[in-house]
């Protein structure tokens, strides 16, 4: 986690990069998951789409750019198709997926970055999704008795999952006391809906993992899986916090 | 098409109604495709996600609003997948897929029309498409020798592929020269994109059929499929007169 936390301290032209490396090694990880599946997603079609949108993020271009952005990258997934004897329907379907739910999703975090006044509320991402991580695994160890959804992830817990909460609040409103004291009141509630959208996005990227029938995404870090099962959780906060900035403090 | 050039003449709320509710009859289309591969998208998300990129539309809402669309969607696809014994991760792709395929690039028919000055040019979305169709099959009648990708379309010619490019030329040229004279050069070269945009939007649809092991999306017109079937060129070309427009003409 070192290398997000100096990305995240940086913020600027390093969080630029730093995320848009990481996004990439996430989208492999991803993509390689389908291979258990004999599903091959294309994974030049991913990378010309993540600088694309990384090339709108950079210049801050508007509307119609993203737009744009969509529609090539479902034409280029299309295109993929044409092969058509070495493709299955699946492999488009997947590529398309991964490039909004990897790349997408991620790229929030420079949207957050490039907030002004806000972009500290970067670290809130992190922070909730820490929070709720550590928190959930000490509450339901500690007192867990009720399962929360035992066919997706079966060890969680009611318990682990209200802890979760508890702690991602916790965290995130110890940053906003002293860091960000005038927006105290919003870092909590950052911190409510960031233990929530932390835990959809483990969720998410338990049943992926299942369906795919793999354990971990990779083995970068060995015995900690790859570099999404790392962010899985910052996906979902990254975009939460943003979207809570640009809709209820601006 | 009687409805179709309908909607076309009375643009503004008649259009916005109109290819609505042709998205959603298409969506439905597309995903009952899949049906037939045993995969099972979730239509009422569609919908849900269909709603509120009008939404979007109807009150011509800025950037945020499309990125909060887009992670919506997603975020909707991955809780389809938390009733995870009865979902295959292929329901979420596939309906994930739908929404961009049918409904955003559709809605760009909408997008055109609200360009102002420009917004006659929503005709040469339809004549492009039009004008390649009809070329193609008289031209590849007649002329055709070459095939040009006998795997996905086993009739289709080269010779009736460079007809069909005329046609959208000769239709589109029409239609600036005696109603958007000052813009006759755009339409032309419109026209030229369109030729070939129109034919890559019919055979991604007829790769969509071949894989999903379907001949035609519908039969709502007897003998001539459903909606998805007459639109699938239309898909491709009102994204790119939508861009021709914002990013050549503006």
């Amino acid at each position: 986690m070192v290398p997000l936390l100096a990305i995240f301290y940086f913020g600027g032209y390093v969080l630029f990069i730093g995320v848009f490396i990481l996004a990439l090694m996430a989208l492999k990880e991803f993509y390689d998951g389908f291979r258990a599946m004999d599903v091959k997603p294309a994974y030049f079609i991913g990378c010309l789409s993540a600088v694309g949108l990384y090339a709108i993020g950079l210049f801050r271009l508007d509307t119609k750019w993203y737009l744009l952005w969509i529609f090539l990258t479902i034409v280029l997934a299309a295109l993929y198709l044409f092969n058509i004897d070495n493709r299955k329907l699946e492999d488009a379907l997947a590529t398309i997926t991964g490039v909004f739910y990897i790349v997408f999703f991620s790229y929030h975090l420079v949207l957050v970055d490039q907030t002004g006044e806000y972009r500290l509320m970067v670290w809130l991402v992190i922070f909730s999704a820490f929070g709720t991580d550590i928190m959930a695994y000490f509450t339901g160890v500690l007192m867990g008795k009720h399962k929360l959804c035992p066919k997706i992830s079966p060890k969680k817990t009611i318990e682990g999952s209200i802890g979760g909460i508890l702690g991602s609040v916790i965290l995130c409103g110890l940053f906003g006391w002293f860091f960000m004291h005038p927006y105290f009141i919003h870092c909590v509630i950052i911190g409510v809906l960031g233990g929530v959208f932390s835990q959809i996005g483990d969720l998410t990227a338990s049943i992926f993992k299942r369906k795919m029938g793999i354990k971990d995404y990779g083995n970068l870090i060995p015995g900690h899986g790859g570099v999404l099962d790392r962010i899985d959780s910052i996906l979902f906060t990254a975009p939460m916090v943003f979207y809570y900035i640009a809709f209820i403090i601006c």
